[in-house]
């Protein structure tokens, strides 16, 4: 069944410090649209989902597979399945994150 | 392979009068940044993919299923498979839509 999905009235996650997401589920899709504090960090870790983070707004260094680079809005980042990645937040940053397939653990 | 993208380096598809789009393809989804010109009409379809659009900005009046709804900033609007849906730029917009599968038509 279709949805209207008012992202405001969804229940907020706080998935780390400093991380607060809002999560669309589909039986295939999670879709994170996450907030960042300026300063917080994601530590390197990797999961079987492939990721594409779309960076909205803020600035946020990000390190996939080795390569670090520092993302602003217009930048996404394609993270394949199994690949390492962390991040810090040089700014508040807003980032929409698609999941494929859907992440159980943030359910 | 993981990718930093700059969305800018990527080209630009006229997929309708009013809607350009830069897209970005993985194995299993597609990803669409969309700018829709105010006034603009996509009209009634619809296609094997899953599609969660996520209004950034702007005002996007979507039909899906039947229903009609005016989508802000903070929408978000999970369309199953085959279902049919069309919208109405009311404003300048961008949104970013996730497909899956990925779609073979725009690449």
């Amino acid at each position: 069944m279709h949805e209207f999905l008012n992202l405001d009235g969804l229940p907020e996650k706080e998935i780390l410090p400093g991380f607060t997401a809002r999560f669309i589920h589909t039986d295939t899709l999670t879709i994170g649209h996450v907030r960042i504090a300026r300063g917080s960090t994601l530590p390197e870790h990797s999961h079987i989902q492939e990721q594409i983070t779309n960076v909205v707004s803020g600035e946020l260094q990000m390190t996939v597979g080795g390569e670090t680079q520092t993302c602003g809005p217009g930048t996404a980042v394609v993270i394949p399945s199994n690949t390492p990645h962390s991040a810090l937040a040089l700014s508040d940053c807003y980032v929409i994150d698609v999941f494929q397939p859907a992440r159980a653990d943030y359910k």
